[in-house]
């Protein structure tokens, strides 16, 4: 792309950093800055700073946190016998969308991707292990994605917690509620009918 | 959404306001900017802030701009007989990459659309009718939007100029070019049957 200014190339190619977001999506973004007012855009930009320089991550769980500790792992009521762990801080919300978990959680902040260059060493593993050691915890529920990177880390994780007293569990895989048997996948009807359940009428 | 924080759930607000990016969007985003440095984050806001401060806008077919007078009207060897009317920068770039027009622009910066309140006293229209007078200019080639926004704009802009001694042009539609009859719709076909045009073997 040729651009008019200086300006608004370095924008875009800025913009563009985002994932999912390229330099067609960029070049609409900075349009739309360009119509705003100079106020509007700083109040934007000093979200942006502020969100970097001031998060704070839980010393417990490794989420993201506004104090030290989060409020589900400070929240008495939550069951700390189970620790479920997830990716990132999405998933802990869209577990916490379900309403069907109450114990604890612990963010990877990632997954084992030997072609990334992330190996277990990154991902605070470690302090989970002592979690479980120290927490008595009787279950660890591994809600990782069903992707190549996710089986492995869940395999990790499953291999370090073997030799200790803790039960551990995955979340499970099948066909989604309300979904077609003929649409899915070989993959993952196969699976449903491998995990297969017992029917509560 | 419930945000794990304060500073989360600011962030997201205002990234939604980027045009096509949704709160899902804008937390990947926000989750990319917390594994960045700090440094790359502000080298972002700062191309931000720069470009909405400092952009200028070309004071002769007001395209944004490095300088007071673009690079394209700033040319001497563009023919400055032909003015091509496009709703915004996006459109220079298109239409300069096509390498098929050597004339000068002139960025209308919206189009006229009553729902959003935008009228053509918005659009510097009386600024392109000065032009035209002063410059002699022969063809003024609209190239806008074929939705009903731009239909009208074309249309007012028609009306505007019908009286002066200047050729109005629009650019053609039709089958884009590899285009499958089958699959064109029902108005471009039929179009592009009414403005057939001369074959040239």
């Amino acid at each position: 792309m040729n651009f008019p200014s200086q300006l608004i190339e370095q924008a875009v190619n800025e913009l563009s950093r985002f994932p999912g977001v390229g330099k067609k999506s960029a070049l609409r973004m900075v349009l739309y800055l360009l119509k705003q007012d100079i106020s509007s855009v700083s109040r934007m930009t000093h979200a942006m700073e502020q969100l970097r320089n001031e998060i704070k991550f839980c010393s417990h769980c490794h989420n993201v946190s506004d104090k030290e500790i989060c409020s589900i792992c400070n929240n008495p009521r939550r069951n700390n016998e189970i620790i479920c762990v997830v990716e990132d801080l999405r998933d802990v919300m869209a577990i916490e969308n379900t309403s069907q978990f109450s114990g604890l959680y612990f963010v990877l902040g990632g997954l084992i991707s030997p072609m990334d260059g992330i190996g277990p060493e990154l991902l605070n593993i470690e302090h989970l292990i002592t979690r479980v050691k120290e927490e008595g915890t009787k279950e660890v529920l591994v809600a990782l994605s069903a992707t190549m990177e996710g089986d492995t880390t869940t395999f990790y994780l499953s291999k370090k917690l073997r030799d200790l007293p803790v039960h551990i569990t995955t979340i499970s895989r099948g066909i989604s509620v309300g979904g077609e048997l003929e649409y899915a996948d070989e993959v993952t009807l196969g699976r449903s009918i491998q995990n297969r359940i017992p029917y509560k009428g």
